[in-house]
Formats: structure tokens, sequence, C-alpha cells
């Protein structure tokens, strides 16, 4: 499974890298962790689970996350029933920590994919962190944020163990 | 696997309809079609996978299939996993139908249903049907969208014969 | 100006009332602070603004809200070119109270009204309060949210004081 | 007010020059029409409303205009109070085109913009077009559509007329 990421300060990368230990966490599915401008076509064909992570702009998925889903290939599209899932982060509450997860999700039903969540209800779209505000101001990502990393990464790496692409 | 919906013009329970006959093409797999209100615990239950259609009411699903979500069983989550899916039927081109079809599925990920949409790039939500207005006014219901419903039956199933619930 | 809510713990509630006292800090406005079974279609024609408040169930708005809004006079468009604006309270972080305030918005948006956030970029879309996970479980409503509540209802009737209806 | 748009087939462009061509039908507005790599920061601030329209890529806005958006003038906020809207332009049905239209008004609101949507009912989160499905494929853009484009930049234009800005 394939975990990837577009990070300007730093948060996004380290929601990935819980993302990653979650799933790494799982016997018998190997992980990559890659940012997006690392990935190569392959990473995606060979994968049976793809999760995305960006960070809000403007209540928005970051361009440079949207060019490299739309650089994905799509004749055929290879990437039908491929679990994919996502996760943001996003400096105060309900500036778009939803709306970036849902917008990536979005973009994979599209391309045919199967889409989930978190391990947790309160991960249901995947996994947020809010940086930036109230009690989230300033200091370390809250433990909060990086156990809904690890167990989204654990959940998809779950359900790749059970259910292995064709 | 569950088909169920609520329709108030027949708009909606057509497009369900359609569903049935999609899932019902694909061997080996049980399907229900029922009214919300003809649901019991027990169909949520042993399905493993459930579709729900709404029309759209104000860019929002019905209240009645709202209702009908919040009494699905919460405590120990058992539908978690399922595949879900969604449906909307709308009276005119860009006034609800997406949304419609994202709230439903927003619930069921919620839910920690596993969710997917419909056959073709033009059904990556599910299956939508507009009715009322343009080219699709008055009349029955376009075979495009019909086709659609057919489509994401038939995906639904197959997933379901490829990945039995526990 | 109208500000209404549908409540069962309170928590709904009592943003609203910080919404109301926002709303009553700016002079020459009238505000009423209703729960949706106590609006009449009056409350509704006489008001420059709405102001809409409803729990997170299940991602979705309330039932009874959409209810409330499906009831809304709608032959020749009466509400057009109000002001609308919303607010959500939910019981983790990132489980929807985007999402219930931008369905509120959606629903206005179809009835033709204009539509506003609260005052600061972390209110974007309107008030949110999160409660029962994390730093915000149990106890008080946070005073970031009350906050929230207190800049929607200022912002809402600084518009209103300049621009009254027709 | 400024009517801007990115448009690789030309049909976003298309829906664009409607845009504007309703928003001169109102006397004492001044209409200023423009791809996104043409607008400088000082036709963002003179304006007192402004339309952005855009294709749909993967159910999401093109990333050349999130990018556009996102280097828009933050501080202080200066876009504050002034008019937002949105169209969209998608080669099927329920592909992405409210989404697209919704995740403009969403960036809008974070800028503190009003929000509003077209003439009609059907034209409730602004302007959208379908190109390439059904009886939209091949061929001129239906009239339907350039219809609600029209009305789009008629009511913002109309509302520019009756609040203009500070």
């Amino acid at each position: 499974m394939l975990i990837t990421y577009y990070s300007q300060s730093g948060n996004t990368e380290k929601l990935a890298q819980e993302v990653a230990k979650g799933a790494k966490s799982i016997e018998n599915v190997e992980v990559k962790l890659l940012s997006i401008d690392q990935v190569k076509e392959s990473d995606l064909l060979d994968a049976s689970a793809i999760i995305v992570g960006s960070p809000v702009y403007n209540a928005n998925v970051a361009p440079a996350v949207l060019e490299f889903i739309n650089s994905w290939p799509f004749e055929d599209r290879p990437l039908k029933n491929k679990i994919g899932a996502a996760f943001s982060t996003g400096g105060g509450i309900s500036i778009g920590e939803e709306l970036v997860m849902l917008n990536i999700l979005h973009s994979m039903l599209i391309q045919g994919m199967i889409v989930v969540g978190g391990e947790e209800t309160e991960a249901g779209f995947g996994a947020s962190a809010v940086t930036g505000e109230g009690p989230f101001d300033g200091g370390e990502m809250n433990e909060l944020f990086l156990k809904k990393g690890f167990g989204l990464g654990s959940r998809v790496a779950k359900l790749v163990a059970k259910f292995p692409a064709d």
C-alpha cells in the first residue's frame, strides 16, 4: 500500500508518518511512504490501497495534490477497486479539514476506488489534525490526531490484508 | 444485500428498481428491495451491502431517510466494514443530486462502512437521476439514469460476491 | 433578524444564545431567538436575516431541522435575498461540524438567500462547537466556540443594519 | 465587478461570456471579464463582486483556479464583505459540477466574502453546464446552461447596484 502526502510546514508529513506506523503494525502488508513528487506511476499501479494527505488551503485541497491526482492513469481505469483513504491538516477547527479529506475521497470515487475512513467514529472521513487554534496552538501535534493517523493506517492495512487486489 | 429507498413521487422507487435489477444480474447474491419503512434491524445486520436512495429536498437528503439512518444500530458499530452506496433523484440539474448521494455516503463513513460508487465514471458518487428540467422534463425517466442505477446495483453485487461479509 | 435552533442536549441552544448576544450587541437591529418549533411563517417573512443551528447527527443536519427548512414558504421565493447563516455542534472534531453548517447554507442558497459566515477566518462557514472529544470533553462549552457564536451574531447583525431588506 | 475563469476546452470561457452578458444587462455596473492569468491584485481589490469559473477535474476545482484563489490578498482580509459567486462546467451529469461551484464558494467564505447563487432555483449554487453526456453530448453548449450563466451575471450585478462596496 502507498501512503503519499504534500507538506509545506511539516505537519502533514508528521501525520503521514503516523499513518505509515499504523499500516506497518499489520503483518504481511508492504507499506511505502512517499511525498507526492516521489511517486511513480508504478507505485500507484502496484498498490492495493492509496492514502493521500493534504494541508487545508482556503478550505480546499492543496493545488499540488490535485495536480498529482489529475496525473493518475485514467484510461481503462486501472485504479478501479483499489482502496482509497485520506488525511488532512488545518490551521483551525472546522476551517476545511473535513472538506479536504472528502474532496480527496471524491476524486478517488471518480476513479472507481473503494473508499474508507479511519478506525474510530471520530475519524470517519479519515484522519485530520488541527494545528494553530485554541488548545492545539503551537508546540507538538496533539496525541489525539496522531492516534487518528495511526488508526487510519492500521485500518486500511487490515483491509488490504483481507482483500488483496486482483 | 439490501437496497432501500424513500419515494414520494415514485421517481426514487423507479431508480431503486433498476438498482435491484442490476444487483440481481449477478449470480449468488441475495437481493432485498425495501422501502425504508419496511426495513427491520435484522435486514441491516444480515446484509453485506446497503444501498440507500433519497430524493433531493432543498439540496439535502429527505428527513425521513436521515431519521432512518439515525435509527441504525450504532453500539459496537455492527455495520462497520459493510459496503455502502447511494442514489438520488432531483428535479433539476445540479440542484443537489451530488450532495444527496455524498451526504448518504458521509453517514455511512461515520458508521465505518466501506463506500463505493457506480459502474461508470459518470456515476462516481452513485446513481443519480434528474427529472423536471430541460430534456429530462416530463415523461419517463431517461434511459441514461436507469443505466446508472443498473450499473450501481451490479457493481455493488460484484463486490459482495467477491468480498462476503465476515 | 431571526436566530433559530434545534437542541436535544442543550449544546446547540447554548451556542444559539451566544449568537443572539452577538446580534444584540449591534444597535438598531431587532433580534428574535426561537427554537424551530416556535417559529411562525411570519417570523421568517419579517426577518432580514435567518441564522439556523443544528447538532450533527451522523454527519448530517438533524432531520427536524431539515423538516423545518422544507416547510419554509417557497412559492414566489419570498426568502430570496434575505441573509442566511448557520451554526452547528458536534460530539467530535471533524465528524461533520463543517458539513452541517454547509448543508444548511446549501438549502438557503436553493431558497435564493445570500449566505455568510462568522467574524473570524476560523468561523468561515459559520460558528461550530465541538463537545465530547479531547480537550473539549465534558464540562462547559469552550470559550473558543462561544466567541465564534458571538462573532457570527454580530457580523450578521452588522450586515442587516447596513443592508435592510426591501 | 470581476468575472474570471480558467478554460482549457473553451467551455468554461463560453459560460463566462454569458455571465458577463448577464452582468452587462444591468445598468451602472462596471463589468470586467478576464481569464485568471490576466487578473491583477487591483482587479480584485477594486471589485464589489467576484465571480469565479472552473472546469471540473476529478470532481474538484482545477488546480490553476485554486492556485489563483490562494494568491488572493489575505492579510487584513481586504476581500471581506465583497460578493462572491461561482460557475462550473463538467463532462457528465453529477460528476462534480455542484462540488466545484461549492468548493469555490467555500474558499470565498473563508475570505469572509458574502456568497450567492444564480437567478433560478436550478442555479442555486451558481451556474453549471454539462457537456459530454447524453443529450448534452457534442455540439453547442445547451441553451439551458447559457441561461443559467446569464442569470448568474445579472443577479450578482443587481446586488452590486443595490449594495455598493464601502
